[in-house]
């Protein structure tokens, strides 16, 4: 898909971590909570109409960012949802959860306060991730 | 895992569909939205955990339900999502939403109201799933 163009509000929110000829990685500009989002490059908009191979390729990626996360971060709980009411456009959240973070035990979607990174550490996840991901 | 034991909150709040010896399907009780939950049989609490058999299990039963919900209900969009940050017990919800649910576009959890379903809608539903699903 050479024509796919990653939705405006992901791009204005999020900065993009990796991608491949499948996937766009990106990582939601809240440092409160550890927050990717999987975009797989469809024009689709529901995780039922894609074929079997990118399921799979999907939830193979949700396990490799659930264990990079459970390795790095002192969660208590991940959150992984595809919800897409605003951005119609199909993607993915895998999201590390602390019972200290502000939202807890609510969910995120929706939610204040969020705190931007600092570049550094934007560097360092992308750093991490590329070196075990693979999208 | 015959010592498998469902959540409380989760019986409280739900209809038992359907089960079978690796999972449970229930109906949440508000009938604004179709709103089900599947519940594997296992006692670990996040996706990843999982093995991959247990995990194309998921898959294929989102799939299904999708197809259900799709098929039944003009809904707008589907949300799924593992969440379990109150109830750990690991389950996916799997939701048709429509652009005038009283939620809309914000996602389900937490929110209010609900409406209990009618004990007629819920034998419906319940036929209906068991003549498609394969759980």
């Amino acid at each position: 898909m050479s024509e796919f163009k990653l939705d405006q509000r992901l791009k204005d929110d999020c900065f993009i971590l990796d991608e491949s000829e499948n996937f766009i990685l990106l990582l939601l500009n809240n440092a409160l909570v550890p927050w990717f989002i999987l975009v797989p490059k469809t024009d689709k908009t529901e995780l039922y109409e894609l074929d079997e191979s990118l399921q799979q390729q999907i939830m193979s990626l949700i396990n490799q960012i659930s264990t990079y996360i459970k390795q790095e971060y002192p969660v208590d709980k991940l959150n992984i949802a595809t919800i897409g009411n605003i951005v119609a456009q199909l993607h993915i959240h895998i999201i590390g959860r602390f019972k200290t973070d502000p939202y807890w035990p609510g969910v995120v979607w929706g939610r204040e306060p969020k705190q931007p990174y600092a570049q550094k550490n934007i560097n360092i996840i992308q750093k991490q991730l590329k070196a075990i991901l693979e999208i």
